[in-house]
C-alpha cells in the first residue's frame, strides 16, 4: 500500500459515538421497556426451573422432584459442580430463548465460567435439546432423573461444558478464550449473534483481557457480532475478583476505552426487565451497525454493544448457613451445602432451599415442565441454542489447489516460505468466504505476503488498510489468533495459523485442551467432521543466525507429537 | 474473615479523583514546566549520540564516528537489530538520567521492546557502565569500536536485551512480561521505582493487557512503584498497531478505566520538555500515593501514574527513501537501509543519516563524549540504570523453618498440601519481607490456606480483605503470577507459584524464557547468584476423580525436566 496512505492520520471516532462524560454511557433501563407481564412471568418460571434442576445436579441422586423430604440417602458421595455461576448462566440462556421465539434470531451461546454445566445441560433439558443427540435425556421423569443423578458421575455429563454438551463449541477447565472463539465463530457468519459470557474470574486472564479487542477485527459486512456479557459475580472461590472491587464508572471507563458501548445490568428487583430491555437495546445496536456497512456506509469504529451483568453470587441459593452469608459472597462459589450428606442441618438447609423453587408448580408429576415454561422455548428446533447447525454439522472442506504447478526444481535458492504463501494466495481466491489466516507475527515477518496480491487485513480500525473481505486477522496475540482459529475451525470453516516456532508453544495448552474437546467430539454419534486446526512453524531451529538463544524453544512440536496420531499430524520441510 | 466484612460493598473511588470528564484526565504541557535551556540542550545531546550508537550498531563494522565517507565495505554483512524502536528506548533513558542525577532517585528500566537492545547498550555506554562488567568496553574509541562493529557478530551483543545486559532483569525475545516482571521488582522495594517501556506491540498480547491490573497489588507503604510508559509509535512490521490507531480519548478512557491516571506525551516540537515534565508529575503522583500510605492515611483506590509516549516510529531516522516514507511508518521498524551493502542509493542514504547526528560534536576524537552529554550521567555509579545492585547482587537466601516438626507418622490420612501449608506459614514469619507467594488458583483451593493465619491478601483494591504487609497475591492470570514471580526473584528475593498441574502450562513459555536469562546470566562473571523459581503443582493427574479430563495436562514437568539439571530440579511427592 502507498505510503501517504499509510501516513494519512487516522479519523478519530465520531464524536457523537463518544461524549465526554463517561457517565452517559450507562444505558438506563425504562419503564417503558418492562415486559408484558405474561413474557416476564414465563421468563421467571423458565429461570426458576433450570435453578431448580441445576442445584439437583450437585446434590441429588434421587427423590428429584422432591416427592419426599431430602435424606441423607438421597445425596450423592461426591459433590461437584459450581452452583455460584449457574443462576447467571441460566438467566442469559432464559433471556437468549424469549428473543430467538420472538424474533427467529440465529443465536450460539459460549460460556466462558468454569464447572458450570448444572446449568447449561438443564437448560437443554427444559428445551428438549438433549434427547435430540442423546435419546436417552427424554423430558420427562425418567429423563429428568437420569440427567440429575448421574450428572459428575461416571456415564453422566462431567462439570464443565465439553464436546458432549450439544450447541457448545468451546472446552471448559481452562479459562481465558471464550471471547476469542466467539469472535472466530461469527467471522463470515453475516447472521450469526453469539452471545458469549465471560465470568468475572476468567476476566482477569490475559487471553481475555486482550480479547476484547477483537471487535476491531469484526467486519458488519461480512461477519455477524459477539455480544460479550461479562457476568460479574464479585468473587472467586474465596476472594473478590477485580472486576468486583471496580465501580461502575471504572467498568464503563474501561470498555468504552476498548470500543464498546457499556451497559450495566444491576436492578435486582426489576432483574429480568433489566436483561431483557438490555439484550433488545444490545441487538438493535448490532443491527445499527450492520445495516450502515451492509448498504455501503460502514460507521467509522462502530462502537458495538456491551453488556455487565452484576448480581450477587449464588443468586436465589441458601442465603445464611451455620450464621455465615453464603448467597452474595465466596461461599456460593463451590458447593454452598458440602456436607448435606452427613450433617442434619445442611440437609435441612438444602431441604429448604429446593423447596423454595416449588418444584411441584414447575413441573407435572410425570416430570414435563409446565406450559408457561414451554412458552419461552424457541418453537424451531434449528433455533434452539443446542441444535445449531453451526454446532455440530460437518465442515465445509477447502478447495485446494494444484500444489504441483507451484515446484521448483531441486537445488534452487527458491524461499520456501515464500512459495508457500504463493500456494496459500491461491487457496484465498478459490475459497473466499471459508477460509482465514490467522497470525500473531504479521505475514509480511513470516514470508507468506503474497496472500496480500488478492486480499488485505481484517483490521477494521485502521481506515487506511481495512480491506472489504480481508482474510488476514494481524493480531499480536497468539492466544487471540488460537481462540479465533478455534472458534472458526468448529463452525466448519478452515484456518491457517503461522507463527515463530518459539512462540507457537504460548499456546500449547490451548491447543491441548482443544485436542480433548475434538476427542470427545468423535466419541459422540453426533458431532459430524470439523475442519483441523493448521499451523506453519516459522524460524525453526535450524535457521538461528538470525534471531538467536532468545527466540529457540522448539515445545510445541513435542507437545502435538504426544497427541495421538488420530489427532495430529507433523510434517516437516526445509 | 467474617462474613459481614466480606458483604460490605466496597466504597468507590474518592469521587475527586474520578471527575465524569474523561477529557480532563489528558494532564497537558505548561510553558513553565519547561526545562532550562541548558538541562534541555544536555538531554537532547544525550539523545543525539546514543541514537547515533544505535544507528551505527546496525550498520557499521568499522568507521565508527564517520572519520571518513562510509564505503560499502564499512557496512556489516548482517544487518540486525530493529531500529524503528531505538529513539523511544533512549529518550526515556535520557530522561531517566536527568530525573536520577537531579534528585537522586532510586530506579530500574525495564524494556519491553523487542530487538532494542541498540538503544540500551548504547546508553550503558555513554554512562560508562560497561566496562564496570565487561571492561574492553571503554568509554572511548577502542571500546565505542568494539561495542558498534561486534554488536550482533559472534562474541558482541545480541539484538535483544538480555543477561549479559548490566541493569536488565528481564530476557528479550517473547513478549508480553516486561510489565508484569516491574510490579513484582518493586514489591518490598519502598524507594524504587521501575520505569517500564511497553511498545504497543507488546500491548496486544493478553499477557500485557492483564498486566495493567498490577497495580491493585501494589502496597504504597511497603512497595516502590512502576511508572508504566506505553510507547505508542503506531506500527508494527506492516501494520498499525491497535494503540496505533486509538485516538487519546480511547486510551485515556482505558487506562482510567484501569485506575491509572494518564497523561500523554506527543507535543513534538517541545518532546522533551513534554518528557521532563511529564516524569516529573509521575514521580510526584507516586510520592503523594506514597506518602499518604506511609502517614497511615492510605488513599483508597489510588490512582498511579502512566505515561503515554506517542512519537513517530524511528524519530530521527531516515525520512524518505526510495520515495516512500520511512521515518513514521512500518518502514522504521526493522532496518531502514538494509541494501547499504550493495546499493549506492541506500549508501548514500545511510551517510546523510548518520552524518545528521553530527558525530564529530558529540565525541572528541578519542571517542570521549562532550561534557554536555556527560552532564546528563548520574554522577554516582550505584544511582545508574546499569548499575543498580537490585540487577544483580546476591539474593537473600531464605531462612528455613525446621521442616521435621512438621512430619506425620507414615500411613496417616494427613493431607500432604495442607501440612506444606503449615510449612508456608512458618516461612511467612520468618521471611516478613522477602517471600511472597503468587497464586492463580487462590490458597484456599490448594489447601495451603495456613497461610492466612499469619499474613493476608496484598489486594489493595479489596478495601474488606487487604492486609498491610500482605504475602500473597491472586490474581487468576498465571502470566502476571509468573512475572512477578520472576521480577521478584531477580531482584534478590524468594517467591512460590502454587497452581494446578494443568495450568502451570500456560506460563511453560516464559519459564523456559527466564531459564535462558538465568542459563546466561551464569555465563557472565558479575551477576551474583539469585534464587529459583519455586512451583508446587497441585491436582497433578494422580488425582482427577475430582476435576477429570478438562483438567489433565501433565506438559509443565516435562517442560521443566528438559533443562538442564543445573538450571531444574522436580521433587515428587503423593
Amino acid at each position: 500500500m502507498p505510503a501517504q496512505q499509510i501516513l494519512q492520520p487516522n479519523p478519530p471516532a465520531d464524536p457523537s459515538l463518544l461524549p465526554d462524560s463517561i457517565l452517559e454511557y450507562g444505558v438506563q433501563l425504562n419503564t417503558k421497556d418492562y415486559l408484558p407481564e405474561d413474557e416476564l412471568k414465563a421468563v421467571q418460571l423458565f429461570r426458576k426451573a433450570a435453578d431448580y434442576i441445576a442445584a439437583a445436579m450437585i446434590f441429588l441422586n434421587d427423590n428429584v422432584l422432591l416427592e419426599n423430604d431430602i435424606t441423607h440417602d438421597h445425596i450423592k458421595p461426591r459433590l461437584l459442580g459450581h452452583w455460584g455461576t449457574c443462576p447467571g448462566l441460566v438467566m442469559i440462556y432464559a433471556h437468549l430463548n424469549r428473543i430467538i421465539r420472538k424474533t427467529g434470531l440465529d443465536a450460539l451461546y459460549v460460556v466462558g465460567p468454569g464447572h458450570g454445566a448444572p446449568a447449561i445441560l438443564s437448560c437443554l433439558w427444559l428445551e428438549d435439546s438433549l434427547s435430540t443427540f442423546l435419546p436417552e435425556y427424554t423430558r420427562d421423569y425418567a429423563g429428568l432423573k437420569k440427567l440429575i443423578s448421574r450428572f459428575s458421575a461416571p456415564g453422566g455429563f462431567p462439570s464443565h461444558i465439553n464436546a458432549e454438551t450439544p450447541g457448545a463449541i468451546h472446552e471448559g477447565g481452562e479459562l481465558g478464550y471464550a471471547l476469542s472463539v466467539s469472535f472466530g465463530a461469527v467471522m463470515d457468519n453475516p447472521d450469526l449473534v453469539v452471545a458469549c459470557i465471560v465470568g468475572d474470574g476468567e476476566a482477569e486472564t490475559g487471553p481475555t483481557a486482550t480479547a476484547w479487542h477483537g471487535i476491531k477485527y469484526i467486519d458488519p459486512a461480512e461477519s455477524g457480532a459477539v455480544i460479550p456479557i461479562l457476568h460479574v459475580n464479585g468473587f472467586k472461590i474465596s476472594e473478590r475478583t477485580i472486576f468486583g472491587v471496580m465501580d461502575d464508572k471504572e467498568i464503563i471507563a474501561l470498555f468504552t476505552g476498548y470500543g464498546y458501548q457499556v451497559r450495566i445490568i444491576s436492578d435486582l428487583p426489576n432483574l429480568d426487565n433489566d436483561i431483557a430491555a438490555s439484550m433488545e437495546w444490545a441487538l438493535a445496536e448490532v443491527k445499527k451497525i450492520q445495516q450502515a456497512a451492509r448498504s455501503g456506509n460502514p460507521i467509522v469504529k462502530p462502537r458495538w454493544p456491551m453488556l455487565v451483568l452484576r448480581t450477587p453470587k449464588g443468586l436465589s441459593g441458601p442465603k445464611i448457613v451455620h450464621g455465615e452469608y453464603v448467597e452474595g459472597s465466596f461461599r456460593a462459589h463451590q458447593v454452598p451445602l458440602p456436607l448435606s450428606k452427613t450433617s442434619a442441618e445442611e440437609l435441612h438447609d438444602l431441604q429448604v432451599w429446593l423447596s423454595s423453587y416449588k418444584p411441584q408448580e414447575l413441573f407435572s408429576k410425570e416430570g414435563v415442565p409446565n406450559d408457561a415454561i414451554l412458552s419461552v422455548v424457541p418453537e424451531v428446533n434449528a433455533k434452539k441454542l443446542g441444535q445449531r447447525k453451526e454446532s455440530y454439522a460437518a465442515y465445509v472442506p477447502l478447495i485446494t489447489p494444484e500444489w504441483k504447478d507451484l515446484g521448483v526444481a531441486k537445488g534452487t535458492q527458491e524461499s520456501c516460505m515464500k512459495t508457500v504463501g504463493k500456494f496459500l494466495k491461491e487457496v484465498v481466491v478459490q475459497n473466499p468466504k471459508t477460509f482465514r489466516i490467522f497470525s500473531p507475527d504479521e505475514l509480511v515477518s513470516n514470508k507468506l505476503d503474497a496472500v496480500f496480491d488478492v486480499t488485505g487485513r481484517d483490521f477494521q480500525w485502521d481506515i487506511a488498510s481495512r480491506a472489504q473481505g480481508g482474510r488476514v486477522v494481524e493480531i499480536l496475540s497468539e492466544h487471540t489468533c488460537q481462540g479465533m482459529l478455534q472458534g472458526y475451525t468448529l463452525t466448519g470453516r478452515t484456518g491457517l495459523f503461522p507463527s515463530y516456532e518459539a512462540f507457537l508453544g504460548i499456546v500449547h495448552t490451548m491447543m491441548v485442551q482443544y485436542s480433548k474437546f475434538t476427542k470427545m467430539a468423535v466419541e459422540t454419534t453426533w458431532r459430524q467432521p470439523c475442519g483441523s486446526l493448521n499451523y506453519i512453524e516459522t524460524s525453526t531451529w535450524t535457521r538461528q543466525e538470525h534471531n538467536g538463544f532468545s527466540h529457540q524453544n522448539p515445545s510445541f512440536i513435542g507437545a502435538v507429537l504426544n497427541l495421538k496420531p488420530r489427532f495430529a499430524r507433523v510434517i516437516m520441510s526445509t
